[in-house]
């Protein structure tokens, strides 16, 4: 599968008129009366202007006209966490569980996330890119602008650069700004039994300087959890990365209370993910280290977890909330953004507009991009959604939905909505 | 919005070679070894041959060819349980809920059922079909090939007509099967309270025989619970139906159980849906009288609910399980009938292949189109897809995506996948 590359699309360059805004999601100079149509001005790829179509200024009113037909204009989506590279799925684990197979005989068939290590370890560059690929497009299509992707299916230097060198191509193959993360604290691999003490060894000393010496490393990345490494090792792992000026984020309190949100926020971390478990102690400190949460609805629901996230505590402590799709073979084998946002709403009980911050300017702030991406505003990379909507609660109320956008990505028309007609023939 | 006429759409006619058959889900003459090459041979729109390559008749080996590619064949879905036709939406009254309201204050802003029924009664019929072409597009797109649309949102004959008569324009427009159900007893209308028995008399004296003898009636349905109308009124509806020939389908024992299901088996109702309480009489008495249960996990997932269908029961007893998407604006706003099948996997736990037959042949037999559609075989319509999958269980197991599939709809190629590549360029 090949994508078109974005340098041979059409600039998004010139003046999209006829626009909605949706409130919090674009910095105007001037407040947009209520109805007032709104105009986003493209200059070289970048937003030069955006505010009321009646404000707009005089020098950048003879730019070339793209008609926004009355659509709702939001920033790019951004997915802030994701595991989109890896070799197989676990299509087959899926349909035996739900045949009944306990969990051992899901291992002995291979299944589990052993499974996807043999996998991806089998499989070449070039392998997992293409297919990543069409899992990338799926995200693409409905406008994710900048997507967060971890490693931590290799488990060994070798394959874990693979994973992370494959994330690097994404990023140029699909047009879109990609963060890497690496992952090699995601599972024990095989011939490390009882030794997880000598694998962080080897994460700690030998993965991680190797990787980010190779320009491979954007965040690092741990699972802290009783089923995986513990508080200390998570600590090593965080002291190798903030040495090599490295930020940190953390899958925390999944499955049970861990207090690794805490220790995160003690290195500042960028983000904790899942955090159903969050206690008191994490939310004060993920407050005051100015940690994102990240809230992984489709986990929560292919697991059928019952316990969700402490959205009243994180939202009365002002912690900003996003939401992501945890692409995953395993535990979340999802593929659309805004059905994460309508979940996130159904699920978790977010407001819409929290929804919607959630996949754009907080997802932004998960990746420390929060001064380039989720937010249309003057200078930043012309990163933008149109929707056929009316409403912009229309963008987390229906679900299990491609909605048809047009997008603009990187300064490039990557998507056009069909034109919006009045009447059928 | 205006769809591309099936008429102009390429032909299907040929060899569709190079496939792979999903197991019970074709109707071969002789069977298939495993990993053995299948073709669908298409003439004048119709399947005239199905079966291993190395089988096909010398007869048709002639036929043009078209490259299946390898991708997996499955009959074209099949959703038997919509709203789609509607004005308005409800996505307003969806943010308010989460922002807090209370029932009282969300009816006292207008919304709940009855500011559906107000917009679809001041919506045109020609208004009615464009905002439900988008809608439709959605479904179509995944290789939905038949679906139920009911009545339902008028509740007055001029509306009630109105809806069914864009229901079938609906057919025309997107090139699709459309079986039409008059559900007049849905809600009891404005000016109606503590009238409902007034309001039967309407729907069966009136409304029914009215709509029925203008053909747009293929199936009668009732809102049958505490909320709505009574075992008493839907038997009326029922017999109303039964004299005009026309079968009968029930919600049934969503919120409790009314026994509604054992009534609805005694009218040889295609089908009972939603059927969270259904009770054991029920189940015997569906089986005994053949009679589908529509699960409909959307509207679970969305209303939260905890109970469960009694599926170990039904499979018990040898009930076909269809599953839908119950796509209404209130409590399903869903647009996917692959990610139907997810959360019937999911929230359900049915098997793969129950979740695969629930939306193709059981569906069928819920719509009584089991000898046209839901399989692929001999002398049917040409009505399949072709799916980018290696294993059949990955229909169901990725979620929130839309496959980039070949959909072949009443002998045209509707969609044609993007062809597959070995290697990233
Ligand atoms: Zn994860
Ligand atoms: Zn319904």
């Amino acid at each position: 599968m090949t994508l078109p590359s974005l340098s041979t699309l059409p600039s998004a360059d010139g003046c999209w008129r006829n626009l909605r805004l949706a409130a919090d999601l674009a910095q105007t100079a001037q407040p947009v009366a209520p109805g007032a149509r709104a105009c986003i001005a493209v200059v070289d790829g970048q937003i030069a202007w955006v505010g009321a179509e009646a404000q707009l200024p005089e020098r950048l009113a003879a730019l070339p006209t793209h008609d926004g037909q009355g659509m709702l204009a939001t920033p790019g989506l951004i997915d802030c966490h994701t595991h989109l590279v890896y070799g197989g799925h676990r299509a087959g684990e899926f349909a035996m569980r739900l045949a009944g197979a306990s969990y051992e005989e899901v291992a002995r068939a291979g299944g589990g996330i052993v499974s996807s290590v043999s996998a991806t370890r089998a499989a070449s560059e070039d392998a997992l890119v293409e297919l990543a690929l069409p899992r990338l497009q799926q995200l693409l299509d409905e406008g994710v602008c900048a997507i967060e992707i971890k490693s931590g299916y290799g488990l060994a230097l070798a394959h874990e650069r693979k994973q992370l060198r494959a994330a690097r191509r994404l990023a140029t193959l699909g047009g879109v700004t990609v963060r890497t993360t690496f992952l090699g604290a995601h599972a024990l691999p095989a011939g490390y039994a009882g030794q997880s003490s000598a694998y962080i060894d080897l994460v700690c000393q030998q993965m991680l300087p190797a990787l980010a010496n190779e320009g491979l490393i954007d965040a690092v990345d741990v699972f802290c959890e009783r089923i995986a490494f513990s508080l200390a090792e998570t600590e090593r792992v965080f002291e190798a990365a903030t040495r090599l000026g490295l930020p940190v984020k953390l899958h925390a309190e999944q499955l049970s209370n861990m207090e690794g949100a805490a220790l995160a926020a003690r290195y500042g971390a960028l983000s904790c993910d899942h955090i159903e478990h969050l206690s008191a102690t994490g939310i004060a400190a993920m407050r005051a280290a100015g940690t994102v949460a990240v809230l992984l609805p489709g986990a929560f629901y292919t697991l059928r977890d019952t316990q969700v996230p402490p959205i009243e505590a994180l939202r009365a402590a002002g912690v900003p909330m996003a939401v992501s799709t945890d692409h995953n073979p395993g535990t979340s084998p999802a593929l659309s953004l805004l059905l994460m946002a309508n979940m996130a709403c159904t699920l978790f009980r977010l407001t819409v507009p929290e929804a919607l911050a959630g996949i754009t300017c907080h997802a932004a702030q998960a990746l420390g991009l929060q001064h380039s991406h989720g937010l249309i505003a003057r200078g930043r990379p012309a990163n933008f959604v149109l929707w056929p909507v009316q409403e912009v609660a229309e963008l987390a109320y229906w679900f299990g939905c491609k909605p048809d956008c047009t997008i603009v990505r990187q300064g490039r028309i990557a998507r056009t909505a069909r034109p919006v007609s009045e009447h059928v023939a």
